[in-house]
């Protein structure tokens, strides 16, 4: 028996760059060194990535995920998708490609949610292949959230210098203002402590909570949502015996100083948490769906349509998501 | 005849660590070295807080700033305030606290404006004691502008690794996205290119612009302002043979490897422009009021009313400010 955890990695949307990063990716010794990866998605688009982007490479179909810890390198496959793969344009996002970006995705979560893998890594796919192919989902946190019934749920980011969980994601800037509730706000904080617990081994984690507008409102006059909403979901969480403080202005508690002082920061918009993210080290950051019943990783990419195909695409981020959900799946073992 | 500018220092408000920073600063040689810097405020307050925080020094009393030329050391202080000192209290701001600082604006203007002084810094005044006093203004940087009767002003912010320059400053986020146009977007843009021009010795500066929306508001479904405000703002400019280029997602635009395409980053709102200002140093961004008639620079923090008075204010931002007026003022007198 092995105690490598088997961690399922989605293909993506094969007319993006997915294929090609994940056959990158598994055979990438720095992800496959502490995990049996397996590839989720279409033999034939794996096959024919694996031939192009990693000389040398045998590509095995498997049928069970526990097929992966059979020794004997290669990649492992498991077939998930009956649609036809020579349709297929790479660059252009189709409602086939949707379908089998797709048909990955809910085979990894029925994998996951019997057990059968240990967690799962999402190759990126389009929000336009999904809707082309009747799934009008914003993107893979949601469709995960519908396809497990999950209904407190969101995205945390993880560096290796800090991590970020939002409270508003995809919304344009107007409306973040009128989005954030004090039910929200308590929300995410209690799905942060636990994935913090779960995952990564915090007994009693510290969560830094930013505030919404510049200087912290300046005792309103900037703004009333700290007074209104931030400060009483702060103190409601605190009386829950939960080690959270703020909220911070923005612009002082994502200074390296400041932010050493906890285990994760709440950010209340998308680009809040994002732009000091992505400047301590572009690509480097991991994207965490948590408050599901299953791990879910991913890069922080897309699907790069204008480089599919090219041979191009750096793989750094898949590995750091399988290296991630690897170590998120033997701390969730432990307890 | 000196070669070194004469740089006019505000000692802010006397509540604040402002008096503290300033004789601290104009005592180090990190700043007196590259100019002749004097200090415009009360002589009583600028003694005391020189008796106090600076061990041995020697505060003199001058009538024309021309006078702090003459060598021998010591701390300069141009007496402009009428003000009874000895009613100040540490710590507390009020409408005679808020009197003084505003003072030592009002003289600190007409002496640059008529080119007695080359360049302004200004220590931190209390939005509340100006207002208190009767002068209702956000800041010093609409107070100068009101002052020089200007129109078209910005706030840039200068740090070792980029430029940035706000479109809109001071504003709750909810106000953020209706207080953008292209007019302002055009205006500021201008504001930045001659800023530029005439104080960084750019001749053909590049500017990159950032979008409000996250994902650069992805094709109009996370907000229209790309499309219908800053991309016309951006095309305009180009007419106009402006290097400008934009808009991009502020998560990437900042990251070191494409900030540093650009001589100045202009963002839409305050923590977007000042949260990757601020992670990549603490304390070291200067801020600079581009658009007025004069040089006007300020260090990024506050009055700091909680260590007022306790010698443990760090004056490295003061020096800062020092160091980029003169550095202004020098490339100006180039032209």
């Amino acid at each position: 028996m092995s105690c490598k955890p088997i961690i399922g990695i989605t293909m993506g949307d094969p007319a993006g760059i997915g294929p090609e990063v994940v056959v990158k990716a598994v055979t990438d010794r720095r992800a496959a060194g502490g995990c049996h990866p397996i590839i989720l998605g279409s033999y034939h688009v794996v096959s024919s990535a694996a031939r192009k982007f990693v000389k040398g490479s045998k590509v095995r179909r498997i049928v069970w995920p526990e097929d992966a810890n059979i020794s004997g390198g290669g990649i492992s496959v498991l077939d998930c998708t009956r649609s036809d793969h020579r349709r297929i344009k790479t660059g252009k996002v189709t409602k086939l490609s949707g379908r089998m970006a797709a048909d990955s995705v809910f085979c990894a979560v029925g994998l996951a949610l019997s057990g059968r893998i240990d967690a799962l890594v999402t190759a990126p796919l389009s929000k336009k292949g999904l809707r082309l192919a009747g799934f009008d989902f914003p993107g893979h946190t949601e469709l995960l959230a519908y396809l497990t019934a999950t209904s407190s749920y969101a995205m945390m980011f993880v560096s290796p210098h800090h991590k970020v969980v939002l409270v508003t994601t995809h919304l344009p800037l107007a409306e973040v203002a009128r989005s954030i509730s004090k039910r929200v706000i308590l929300d995410k904080l209690a799905v942060t402590q636990t994935a913090l617990q779960t995952y990564f081994g915090k007994k009693r984690p510290k969560i830094g909570v930013c505030a919404l507008n510049p200087h912290s409102g300046e005792e309103g006059i900037l703004g009333g949502e700290e007074r209104r909403i931030i400060v009483p979901a702060v103190k409601a969480a605190r009386r829950k015996r939960m080690r959270v403080d703020g909220p911070f202005p923005s612009d002082t508690i994502f200074s390296p100083s400041v932010s050493g002082n906890f285990d994760c920061i709440l950010a209340m918009y998308h680009d809040q948490g994002l732009i000091p993210l992505k400047m301590r080290g572009l690509g480097q950051a991991v994207n965490v769906t948590i408050g599901l019943p299953i791990i879910r990783t991913s890069p922080d990419f897309g699907t790069a349509l204008d480089i599919a195909g090219k041979g191009v695409a750096d793989h750094k981020g898949i590995v750091n998501a399988i290296q991630l959900a690897a170590r998120m799946a033997r701390e969730t073992k432990k307890r």
